[in-house]
């Protein structure tokens, strides 16, 4: 018995890794009038078709967080259609880029490379570990979970705070998102790695960063508004925690002149945990294994929950 | 039957942690006169005892490297004593800290503390990953053995360099010791935790740096003199590799107004990836694994071989 190949559209522009990966899963490159399927790889929103056949069953994004998709409306006006994110797909560098902030503040690299003269003694204070440290992981999803192996490779133990409050793989306890206000008061280090939603809004803010000690760090690398910027700058001015490694900021882009430019133990990089080159071959793979499952009839990976809002 | 605890002294000084990692050990804390083995908790070599009691056996030094012990003689003096360094109480501290200068390294964290602005595209080609990255470890000691399972979670592969030629677990491949040089060739990143012996002065030099590419990170955990200064210098100046971490240098201190310090992928950090906060605790826990095993008769943990130097 041979089998066609599945009929997928690409858009809004060719992409040889792409079409390599719908091959690769089992699919063949069709224009949308023809296709069942059709992977979007591009973030504008305006540019997506404003109908689509009804013989479209499934949309791939191209992103992991989908906000701007829903705040555009375009998931919402086809509710008969599958959507699935990238959710997934790139949570291993988004981990290794959390992590890396995460160690990067704990050993005081920030006040290191601001040095130019050796300064031992003073710097035996300043150098932490994370071996024995406790780090919440607030949003134990894909790039949470991705994280554990790795803070577990160098001794630290994890509190993952989730909304179900089932059990995560390699955390030591498992905290519900409504109690995630007391975790703040018993951890060393917290990293934010959940969906941004009106629930998540400033879940760090001047309470939670006042359960932090003056040697803890929090990293973000979600979205910009589950920290309340303003009560982060505050918290660094007066020495409240040891500093924040944020991927993404609020507002976003972080404009020139903000003060955590110039705080010393603001670590922030512009949203770039997942670069172009990274993320074309991570997404790539996600396309390749999602087309594998359309064909075979399995179910999708990083299904977009329209009720959610994510 | 009940056994007497086996007597050993302290010095130069008085320490809490140390007597009970002893006492824990199956040991007492007695004078050096009455003494069958002696910990000595000290860097300076001119206050160590001029002479040693017939019946002392056994001398636990502080430090991981011991260069500084021969160079003065001190173990020379005493064939007959087994001496065991601190090798592998501080290997997961220090590894930590290679893999956090590596991390950062290939994250761009120096370039992105220097920004004021947000840059996210110039940022986009300069952010890497260590996923699927070759790192080198020259030397698999403690403290290169100690960051194997830390690079493989987030998937690196290890290529580890060792006189033996030895299988080291969790290594993707062995190369022996006389053969380093062409090792430069085929990997992404060098760790540098071989010890400091005639052998391996300038085990990085101008011949292997040039075998590096630009995106390559050097880090050194071991010893300055490892590392060629002015040869790393003229690869920073030229961007023929992406930078260096270093926690030990050659001089050593870093004299003020060097180039190292202002070249901007090179992060420096004054040998202190093993302050003493982290070190106390780790080498009391040393101390007491090797009481117990001296009084059990078995084999002593990190034992100096005096024809090597080390």
């Amino acid at each position: 018995m041979t089998t066609t190949p599945t009929p997928i559209a690409l858009g809004p522009a060719p992409d040889d890794l792409l079409v390599d990966a719908v091959v690769r899963g089992g699919g063949r490159v069709v224009d949308l009038a023809d296709a069942e399927a059709l992977v979007w790889a591009g973030d504008d929103t305006a540019r997506f078709p404003a109908e689509l056949p009804d013989s479209i069953r499934w949309v791939q994004l191209h992103s992991a967080g989908v906000e701007h998709w829903f705040d555009a409306g375009v998931i919402q006006r086809h509710p008969d259609v599958v959507w699935t994110s990238a959710a997934g797909a790139f949570a291993a560098t988004v981990a290794e880029h959390a992590f890396t902030l995460l160690l990067a503040g704990v050993r005081a690299l920030p006040e290191h490379l601001a040095a130019t003269t050796w300064r031992q003694r003073e710097f035996f204070d300043k150098v932490g570990t994370l071996r024995g440290a406790r780090v919440a992981i607030v949003g134990a999803g894909g790039i949470g979970r991705a994280m554990i192996p790795m803070l577990t490779a160098v001794g630290a133990t994890v509190v993952a705070v989730n909304r179900s409050g089932r059990e995560v793989p390699g955390a030591a306890e498992v905290v519900t998102a409504d109690r995630v206000d007391e975790v703040f008061g018993r951890v060393d280090h917290v990293v934010v790695a959940a969906p941004a939603t009106a629930d998540t809004r400033h879940l760090v803010g001047a309470p939670q960063l006042a359960k932090l000690g003056p040697r803890s760090w929090v990293i973000n690398v979600a979205r910009g508004p589950l920290v309340d910027t303003d009560a982060v700058v505050d918290a660094l001015r007066d020495g409240r925690i040891g500093g924040v490694g944020l991927d993404v900021t609020d507002p976003e882009p972080l404009p020139d002149g903000h003060p955590l430019w110039a705080l010393p133990n603001a670590i922030i990089t512009p949203h770039d945990s997942n670069p172009p080159s990274v993320r074309s071959a991570a997404f790539a793979d996600h396309v390749a294994e999602n087309v594998r499952r359309f064909v075979g009839g399995d179910e999708l990976a990083a299904q977009i929950d329209p009720a959610a809002g994510y």
